[in-house]
């Protein structure tokens, strides 16, 4: 109960209540104006919230919501992901989206819920590291065919067992329930889940926040699929696979206790099946062993431990909430976390980007909010055909060139919008990049792709765009591009001294000749043997100790240290 | 229906089904991990979505939530805002906040749902300028009290109507549902509402994106409320009204023929009361008279408009907003709107930010996707206490300086957070303010306020913290933004051309003395007739005309134009 004595001021209740509002029925006004809502309804009015914002982004919404639905399904049955887009131009921003997975298939009694009721689906309450997690996207999607074009989606769809089944399905949208109109059994020996839906107001454009661009990133971070997408113009695309293996399944986690809060605690009780606090603990929550669990309860003194959890106060969940606190525990597993993994950054930035230089970090996994594992992984690709293409006005003309870019994952999903509110953007932004010999990081070369994965990524809203700036995941971002940049240098170092080298090399040759004339002419000696004397000199000399000390003090005085130097080598050091 | 002929490419199937998948039992996976939630649960695990993200953050959105909700009573009724907020300190980061309002009340039986009850509320479908729209964000606030410290909240409620209502609730999050503890009546004559929560994970700070700084800008774009804060520390700081007038109120509006989608006017007719589709487009939308109705009718020949609208299909709502487009409306009634006022806005200025310089726009009122009306209104407040307190390092030294601040309002709703993802930001950086003689924006002492009004805000997310980047709002942004720095431009142009000459005459005044006493040795005059005849001298050139020409030709070079000043320019034209 909230603290008493706080009631109403009656001093200034009188003064109040004397200005012209006798007339207001407030009753009245209430039965005339409340109306209940529903999530369908919400996202229906805020369709901007889940990523429709014009007709470019509208198609890269709808197929980033099938394409990580047919990933996520294929690797629930450890299948290679083959994945089929088709776009099929029926006039002006009007056009039938299909998408193909080769995953594990819809069983016929949850195709109506699952895509045609939000907030319904098989991720929402899983802690474990998906693509989709929230049950809204891919309803959403289908939402967005009824509103432009008021048409149903059709959905072929099969587990394997010999049944496919053809449903065509709407959402009614008052009531966030589905409608079927159709639904079809045929046999056949198939499996996976086609959705083919009509759509206007949708516009496929090769830039860089389109499909194809989407697809291409896709690709980058899930080298073990293939891609294809047919265009409007009937072209085919395809990205073919680099890895062949399957990458190992994400496992589902259970929460670490210094993850949770009280409120996360008493949710977890309800639903467990133990019948005393102590074995709820130690089965419901990671790293809590029987033996932790009886110090935490030696640190509530006075809490019943064999009391049914389901009966637990927000008052004793705070209490072991904050013993939980005193206990040393574990680091949370992060055996569920799954990364791309080094080498396949690897294959893919060289498959894709073919750069010149290159580096790759997968970091160790880290926790936020004291206990959701998370994980980051940072290429960087220089020269080649990283970097974005941009025009350059120089002096009234305009010329070809290359900016930086930043390829955003999460759970290998490319993020392509809302770039400026995103923690990855932050991150890059606040690396002091001449300290890996990258002066201008705005106008080089390169691309900086960074995934994030973690059973909860915290986006910054239903459009899942954007990763909210925790400060450990800033922190941890930090960390791994430096660490990137790091290995980057010490490559661009290499090629710097070189360049230099090359450079004085032929300072020194192009005078070497007249002033092999000169001394020739005043001591006699031949001509030709001075010159290759100078030129062995300069070789040498180009090889002394001394000369490569110059260098290095000029290639430091080159990738010079800024203000911000000092507070990044700081943070290094603390880690 | 979808296209035909778009089946399942059986040909790649058999390839496909030939992995290592068979032992996957779909029916199982689902039956194990599909679940249904609800939205309460979806914002309980998205509740940064909502604006809570930190104790800082968190207490700023518990105070926004209600006092927007207060304010928007106050409207409802044509009341005199009197809002009065308490922050009762009972440990770190532990606070009991209070709110009262002196609006209208809630009504008893609209208590439970309206509070308990995500998405159920008064506003939600109304069309009119409010600053709560979604019926998300005051339960969001109650169930941020369940979360952090498990403890209903107290409301104490009245209509006036003689019938005080205390009612201790809660809400169910696994149901979202309300759940009722306590539902007392007492005789009383007093109106409003006082809402009264214990939260943890709150934190008071005098800080940018802290409570205080909220509600000063909520009293700098309410003249007309009196606001009242009491700090933990039992300090009262009280932002007292500069206008006594009650504004108009915002009048609830129909939306108009150009805003509207084919699904937005099917959305409308299953709820009309019309029984023809004549009548239902003269009555249900705004600027369709009976004439224009059938002017629409003429271009959708064989469409029957004495059909009932109920049983329009998409295709006929199609045709209808296609003809839309081909008759000419009158553009869409903005007397719904309410601006603060220019007046107001140089009040609130003046009372708050004590400038010396300033200039208030208020745009006529535009529209956004065709039939949303909006306006925008534009403060600069220069020097004085205008600006963001900030400290500057130079040289190893530390000073303190201003750089410029930018206050943004949706609604006159002010917004704290996010401002790196809002249109707002953008538009005032993307302004050439070199152009209008501030030469560094970023380090001036200069605030911009920008207040955006709309029946419809888009926001980016349910946070309610960014407004959505549309073409046309990002273009009467900038216009606004333009138009106002005109105004100071010619304020400080004043200032900079006074500044000048008194430079001039410093430095003609400083050599005066010398020169007259050499001109006196060499030709006998008395030094000071010298003196007096080249002053006045001096003072007849610096008023003369060549003169001003000069300088009015070093100031234009000082608000030199950038390569933005002709595209500035052109954009100004357009309009």
């Amino acid at each position: 109960m909230v603290a008493e004595g706080k009631g109403v001021n009656k001093e200034g209740a009188k003064e109040r209540i004397s200005d012209s509002t006798s007339e207001f029925n407030s009753e009245d006004f209430f039965q005339k104006t409340y109306k209940e809502s529903n999530v369908a309804e919400f996202f229906r009015r805020n369709l901007h919230m889940l990523g429709y914002a014009g007709p470019l982004k509208n198609l890269t919404t709808i197929v980033h919501e099938f394409v990580t639905n047919g990933l996520d399904a294929c690797e629930e049955g450890n299948i290679l992901p083959e994945i089929a887009v088709e776009l099929e131009s029926l006039g002006e921003r009007d056009m039938v989206v299909s998408i193909q997975d080769n995953g594990t298939g819809i069983p016929e009694s949850y195709i109506p819920k699952l895509l045609g009721k939000m907030l319904s689906g098989t991720k929402f309450h899983r802690y474990i590291q998906s693509r989709g997690q929230q049950g809204i996207g891919s309803v959403g999607a289908i939402m967005f065919a009824h509103i432009t074009t008021g048409q149903p989606i059709k959905i072929i769809t099969s587990t394997g067992n010999g049944t496919i089944v053809t449903a065509v399905m709407d959402i009614d949208v008052k009531k966030n329930e589905p409608i079927i109109y159709q639904m079809l059994k045929s046999k056949g020996k198939w499996r996976g889940t086609k959705i083919i839906a009509h759509y206007k107001d949708v516009l496929y454009q090769k830039s860089e926040q389109g499909v194809l661009e989407y697809l291409r990133r896709t690709a980058m971070a899930n080298p073990h699929a293939k891609i294809s997408l047919k265009e409007p113009d009937g072209n085919v695309i395809v990205f073919e696979r680099s890895a062949k293996k399957i990458p190992p399944k994400p496992v589902e986690m259970q929460p670490h206790p210094l993850g949770i809060s009280a409120d996360d605690l008493r949710g977890l009780a309800i639903n467990t099946e133990a019948r005393k606090i102590s074995t709820f603990l130690s089965t419901g929550l990671s790293r809590v062993s029987s033996g932790k669990a009886a110090e935490v309860e030696k640190l509530c003194s006075g809490l019943d431990f064999s009391a049914d959890p389901k009966g637990m106060t927000h008052q004793q969940a705070e209490r072991i909430v904050k013993a939980f606190k005193e206990v040393k525990f574990v680091s949370p597993s992060t055996e569920g976390l799954v990364p791309i993994g080094e080498e396949r950054v690897e294959e893919s930035l060289k498959n894709i980007l073919k750069p010149n230089f290159y580096s790759v970090v997968t970091r160790a996994p880290s926790v936020f909010r004291g206990g959701i594992p998370f994980q980051v992984e940072v290429g960087l690709a220089y020269e080649g055909e990283a970097g974005r293409a941009v025009t350059i006005k120089e002096d009234g003309r305009t010329k070809s060139g290359k900016a930086s870019e930043i390829m955003r994952f999460t759970n290998r999903v490319p993020l392509l919008f809302d770039a400026g509110g995103c923690a990855i953007t932050t991150a890059v932004k606040s690396v002091e990049w001449k300290r890996y010999h990258i002066t201008d990081f705005e106008n080089s070369p390169i691309t900086v792709i960074v995934n994030f994965i973690s059973p909860h990524v915290p986006y910054t809203s239903a459009g899942k765009q954007a990763l909210s700036e925790d400060e450990d995941i800033m922190a941890e971002l930090r960390f791994a591009l430096m660490d990137a940049g790091r290995k980057l240098k010490s490559h661009l170092a290499g090629v710097r001294r070189e360049q230099m080298k090359q450079r004085r090399r032929d300072l020194f040759n192009k005078y070497i000749p007249e002033i092999a004339r000169a001394v020739s002419k005043l001591s006699g000696t031949a001509e030709g043997t001075l010159k290759d004397k100078l030129q062995k000199l300069v070789s040498l000399r180009l090889k002394s100790k001394e000369f490569e000390e110059e260098e290095e003090a000029a290639l430091e005085e080159d990738g010079q240290k800024g203000p911000e130097g000092d507070r990044e080598k700081e943070e290094e050091e603390d880690e």
